[in-house]
Formats: C-alpha cells, structure tokens, sequence
C-alpha cells in the first residue's frame, strides 16, 4: 500500500490550512460537511491521528471513528428528517477513495429520493453553512 | 425505530435455521459470503448481539464489527489480488437496508471495474463456495 501523505486534503484541513464547515470534534474524531454532498447533510467522519484508510488504521483509531459514527448517524437523521442513513467507507481509488485519510460519510437518506454521484457537485457555501447549522442545533440539544 | 425482528434472514443463519457460506467467526461477529455478490469476494460482517442497524447497536458490538472489518478487507484484498475495497452500511429502508440486523458490506475492488446493483442476483452456489475458499486459505495462512 502507498504510505500515508501528509499533504493530504484532510490532513490540511486539521492543521487549519484549509477551511472547512465543521460539526463535531472530541479528542480523536472531526465531523465536518463533505463540500460536495450526494445528499443535503451528507458528513464526514475523520479520525485524527494519520492513517491511509481501513487497510492501515489502529483499531484504537477505527473504535472511536465508529463511535463518532453511530452519534452522527442518529444526529443527521433528526436534523434533517430523514428515514435512513447510508454509510460508506472507501479504500484505494479502485475502491472509490479520493482522499487519502481514512474518511466515512454518513448520507441521511429520504424515501424515494436516490443519493446524488460521488464527489462530483460542489455544494454552494451558503447551503453548506445551513445544512451544517442544522447538525449543530441537533448536537447542541444534547 | 422499528424494533429487531428476531425471524430476520441472519437471525435465522445464526441460529442454523438457514444455511451460509461462513469465512470467519469469532466470539462477537460472524462473516459470511454476500449471495447476491455485487463483485466476486463481497462479503458481510454481521455482529452476532441483536441490533437493528448502526441507530440501535452498542459501541462494544460496533467496535468488534469494525476489528473483523480490519481484517476482512485486508483478507478479501489478498484472496482475489485486488486494487481496492468499498464498505457499505445501510440503515433502515430509505438507506438501502434490506436485512434489519446490523451487517457490514465488504467488496474487493478491481481497477476499472464497477460493481454490480445491490441485491439483485443470485450467485451459483458453486462460484460462491470456490470464492469462500480463497477467502478461508488466505485467513487459514494466517
């Protein structure tokens, strides 16, 4: 496998020379909205410390991405409604990955609506902002 | 939330009132061969607690799924010499769910090769047993 980069969207992202619209944070995950979402409320589960993806991470690291995911599984779906949740995980481009620090999405899904291409739109700034203020109202309740 | 259904499909294998293609076990979760494979090597990880989806199951269920995962996509990456792996969680109707007890989709991926629809056909029960054995050799290697 291809050793981990640290030049890696993400990874900037978490040393803040990227911006990004952030929902969660504890000691090892960050929850942010995917900028180009396949539904409205689509997030992403990045655990922090470095790994390429499943194929590398320590399980101390995919425990707490996992726990970090059932919270915002049940978090997107209140937010926005929604009657399910889709979740994926990709390793390597052939597997569909694009950037390569392990990352799970978490899609809330409506009945009868189909979820948009993978990494395809980006969504407008403004959009994102709500959608992600939705997630933060539904955390703060908490 | 609908409640857990105890007569669901992989209750029922579970308790061998139905048969499977089994690769690996171990005290917390049970892995078994997708029979409608949307590539060769698809297979599901699935806790063997009751739990509905990722909206009802434990951290304790959900790390142990996640630890056999791990292990699962390096495995099925070996038995067919793929490039990649794409791991799916569906939850509830509108996410994709079909099975409502807590399963983990682990698919080998090739370069340029799409997967085919979910859930949609049959796999010859003797492909589906010659691909469980490259899986079981490269776990029995071990």
């Amino acid at each position: 496998m291809t050793a981990y980069d640290n030049d890696n969207i993400f990874a900037k992202i978490m040393r803040g020379e990227l911006p990004c619209e952030k929902v969660f944070e504890n000691k090892k995950t960050l929850v942010i909205m995917d900028i180009m979402p396949r539904c409205d409320g689509h997030v992403l589960v990045i655990p922090k410390k470095p790994s390429r993806n499943i194929l590398d991470i320590k399980q101390k690291d995919a425990a707490a991405v996992i726990k970090t995911a059932r919270k915002m599984a049940k978090t997107v779906l209140k937010a926005f409604g929604a009657d399910g949740v889709t979740i994926q995980q990709f390793n390597e481009p052939a597997g569909g990955q694009v950037v390569f620090h392990t990352h799970v999405h978490i899609i809330p899904r409506m009945d009868g609506v189909r979820m948009g291409p993978p990494a395809s739109e980006m969504a407008d700034a403004d959009v994102l902002k709500a959608n992600a203020d939705k997630i933060r109202a539904v955390l703060a309740k908490k």
